[in-house]
C-alpha cells in the first residue's frame, strides 16, 4: 500500500477523551476511530491487524475440530426466557429493541442460548457427539464503564466456541485441547510469555473456569502468579484453601494486574436442560448434552498487544499480526531515489511480502516518527545515501537494531525475519 | 471435511414456515437455519459460500482502489439528526435502542452518515481525494415483510463502498469503474448472464441510480430489458420520455421480474454538506466532497444463486462459490473401498482441492440425494465396482454428465474443472 493513498493519517496530539494507552496509540497511528464511548471503527490498518488475529484464532480452532458458523445478533426473547436470562436483572448489559410488527428482541451479548437451541435441530443420538462449533460475531454489551479503549467496548467481535459432549469426561478431554489451542493463539500473536492460564470462578455454571490473563498495568483484574510453575489464580477465588488444594505456597505468589484475553468455561447442563438439547444414549435413554464455552475477543487481544508491546515511540507489532511486514521509507524525491524505491516496492510485493510504502513528500523526521508510531516490524530506508553506498538499511522496530543488506539479498533477508 | 463429522444434516421435509425457494433449499441442505422471520444463521456449509462470495467482492473492490475498514453497528443519534434521517418517518426500518447511562442509539441500516462523519477527520485538501472506502458489516433493517428467505432479511452483511471525489466529473469516472467491478462480481459468482445493469430512480439524491437486477421469478422488482443492447429500466421510472432519451423502442422491451443484487448510487453533496465534509481547492476555497455509494448484499447474492441456478434435485453451485469443489461419495464399507476413498480424500485435499467426503454408512440412494441437494460441482464416486473397473466416475452436478477417469489423472482432471 502506498501511504500517499492511505486515507488515514497519523496525528501528533493525543485524543482528549481517551485515558487508555491502547486507544491513544491506536487512534494517533490511524488504526481505530472512536465513534462514541466504547464504540470504535477499525480503520484500514487496524482491520488488517484484527483480521490477522482472527485468522490465527480460526486456524487454532479448526485444528481442534471446530466448525465455523455465523449466528445472528437479533435474539429471540422466548429462547432466553427458557434459561431465565432475558431479564435485565440477570444480565445487566442487555441492549434490546423491538420489531415493527411488535415484539421485543435482544442484541446478542453472548450466544449460549442461540447455539444450544440451534443444535436441537441436529443432535439426536450419542453418535452425533462430540461437536465443537464456533463463530466470529459481534457482541453488544451495554457497558456502564467503557474507558479502556478497545479492551472493553459496547460492540465488539468475539470468537466464541461451544463444545457439546456426552458427559463430563469427554468434555474435559476437549476442554484441555481448547486450553492448549488458546495458549497457542497467545504465543502466536506475541503475548504468550506474559499470558497465564488462571484459575477463576465458574460463576453459576461450575466450580472453576480458566481465564487467560496477560500481565499488564492496564488490566482490570488482579491475579496471583507462582513464577516457578506458571500457575495463576484470580483474586476473586484466591483463598488459603485453594492454595492448599493446588499445592501452592502463599509466599511464592506474586500479585499483579492483568487483562483477561480469553476464558474457557465448563457449562455442564445449564443450557441443555432448559432448552432440551438431549441425546439418546446406547440404551435409548435421553440425556442432556454436556457443554463448554470458549471465548476470545480479537479486539481485546489487539488492544492488549498495543498495551504491552508498545514503547515510548509508538506501537510495536509482532510480525504475525502486523498490518504490513515492511515499512519502505523513501527519503527525498530525486528521480533515481523514487525509481529505486518504486522498484523495491514492486519487488517485495511480488514476492508476497506486505509492504507499506511511504512515498509521501515529507521531511525524514516526520516519516521516521510516523513509522515508529505505526510500528511495522521492519523498516527499509531508500535514500540517495543508501543508493550510493549500495547497501540498504533494515531497522528492527522492536529493538532498533539496524542491518545493512545488498539489493540481491533483500527479499531473502526480509523473509527470514518475518 | 468428513461428512460424518459435519454437525448439520439434510432434511427431506420442507420447512412449514417458508414460502421462498431459496430458504427451502438452503434449510433442507443445511446451509442456513431460521432463527425468526427474516433472521438466519449461516451454518458451516452456508458460511463457506458466503465467505467465497465476499472474497470475490473484496477482490474486485481492492482492484479499483477500495480501502477496507469496519465501521460500527451502534450509531450516533446526533450525526443522523444533522442529515435529517434519524426520524422513523424518514427511515421507516430503524431499530433503535438505549444506552444504560441514557441516550438513544441506532443500529446501522446503512453507513452514509458514519463514513461521511469519519472522513471529516482525514480530508482537508483536494490532495486527499479521491478516496474509496468499503466494509462488510451487518445492517439491521426492521422489515415489515420478510418472507423471501435470505433475499430480504432483518439482519444481513452488506458490502457497502463509498466514494469521495472533488467534483461530479471525477465521481463519474470512479462510478463507471465501480459499475464494471460490479459486473465482474456477478460474472464471477455465476449469475452474470442473467444480471442487467438497470436504470433506476435516484431517489432524493440524484436523477438516476443504477441497479444490478438478476432475472428471476422470485424477484420483487419489475424491469424492462432490451435484449439486443442489454439495457434495462426499472418499472418505477419506465416512461416514454426515458425510452426516447435512451433511444430504446417500447416494442423491443421485455418485461420480467428481477432481484436487485446490487446498486450504485450518486449521492452528490447530500451528506457532505450537512456533515461538513469539505476540502480546500487549489485556491483555498472550501468545497463539499462529491460522494457515491455502492452496495451488494452477499447473502442476497447467495439466495439469488440458490433461486436461479438450482434444479428439481437441489442446489447447483458454480465452482467459484461452492462450499466444496468435490463431493467424494464412498459407497459401501468394505475395507478396500474405505481405504481407497480415504486415500483419495488425502490425495485431493493435499493438492489444495476442497473436498466434502461422504464417509457415512448410508444407502447409495440417500447419499446421492444428499449430494444432489447440497450441490457441490463435481461428484466422485468410489465403490467396489469403480475400483474393480480401475476407472472412477466424475459427475458434473450442473448437467449430470459423467466422465471416467483413472486414478493417476484424478487430480489434474478435477483441477481442470474447478
Amino acid at each position: 500500500m502506498r501511504q500517499s493513498l492511505l486515507f488515514t493519517k497519523t496525528r501528533k496530539e493525543s485524543p482528549k477523551d481517551e485515558v487508555s494507552k491502547n486507544a491513544d496509540l491506536l487512534i494517533r497511528a490511524g488504526f481505530i476511530r472512536k465513534e462514541m464511548a466504547g464504540v470504535y471503527t477499525y480503520l484500514p490498518l487496524g482491520l488488517r491487524v484484527l483480521n490477522k488475529i482472527m485468522n490465527i484464532i480460526r486456524d487454532e480452532m479448526d485444528k481442534i475440530g471446530g466448525q465455523e458458523l455465523l449466528m445472528t445478533s437479533l435474539q429471540n426473547k422466548e429462547t432466553w426466557e427458557k434459561t431465565g436470562r432475558w431479564s435485565d436483572d440477570v444480565i445487566d448489559v442487555w441492549f434490546k429493541t423491538s420489531l415493527l410488527h411488535g415484539g421485543e428482541v435482544g442484541l446478542a451479548n453472548t450466544h449460549e442460548e442461540a447455539i444450544t437451541d440451534l443444535l436441537t435441530d441436529y443432535v439426536a443420538s450419542y453418535k452425533d457427539l462430540p461437536i465443537a462449533a464456533y463463530q466470529f460475531q459481534t457482541k453488544f454489551r451495554n457497558e456502564p464503564r467503557a474507558k479502556s479503549g478497545i479492551l472493553r467496548t459496547r460492540e465488539f467481535i468475539m470468537k466464541d466456541m461451544y463444545s457439546f459432549s456426552i458427559d463430563e469426561a469427554n468434555f474435559r478431554e476437549f476442554y484441555e485441547k481448547a486450553a492448549d489451542a488458546y495458549a497457542n493463539v497467545f504465543n502466536r500473536v506475541g503475548i504468550g510469555e506474559k499470558t497465564y492460564r488462571t484459575f477463576a470462578s465458574g460463576g453459576s455454571f461450575s466450580k472453576f473456569s480458566d481465564e487467560f490473563q496477560t500481565e499488564c498495568e492496564a488490566g482490570e483484574d488482579i491475579i496471583y502468579i507462582d513464577n516457578e510453575s506458571g500457575q495463576a489464580i484470580n483474586k476473586e477465588i484466591y483463598t488459603d484453601e485453594l492454595l492448599d488444594e493446588l499445592k501452592l505456597k502463599k509466599e511464592d505468589m506474586r500479585e499483579t494486574k492483568a487483562i483477561e484475553v480469553g476464558n474457557i468455561f465448563p457449562l455442564g447442563t445449564r443450557f441443555s436442560e432448559p432448552l432440551k438439547l438431549v441425546y439418546k444414549d446406547e440404551e435409548g435413554k435421553e440425556v442432556p448434552v454436556y457443554m463448554g464455552s470458549y471465548g476470545i475477543g480479537p479486539g481485546r487481544v489487539m488492544g492488549t498487544i498495543a498495551e504491552v508491546l508498545s514503547d515510548e515511540k509508538g506501537l510495536v507489532w509482532p510480525a504475525t499480526v502486523a498490518p504490513y511486514q515492511v515499512h519502505l521509507v523513501r527519503l527525498g524525491d530525486e528521480p533515481q531515489v523514487t525509481e529505486i524505491a518504486d522498484e523495491f516496492y514492486d519487488l517485495l510485493t511480488s514476492n508476497g511480502i506486505e509492504v507499506l510504502y511511504d512515498d509521501r513528500d515529507l521531511r525524514p523526521g516526520e516519516k521516521f516518527n510516523d513509522s515508529d508510531l505505526i510500528g511495522v516490524p521492519i523498516r527499509l530506508v531508500v535514500s540517495a545515501k543508501t543508493i550510493a553506498a549500495g547497501e540498504y538499511e533494515l531497522v528492527d522496530r522492536q529493538n532498533g537494531k539496524t542491518f545493512g543488506v545488498s539489493e540481491s539479498a533483500l527479499v531473502d533477508e526480509i523473509k527470514k525475519r518475518c
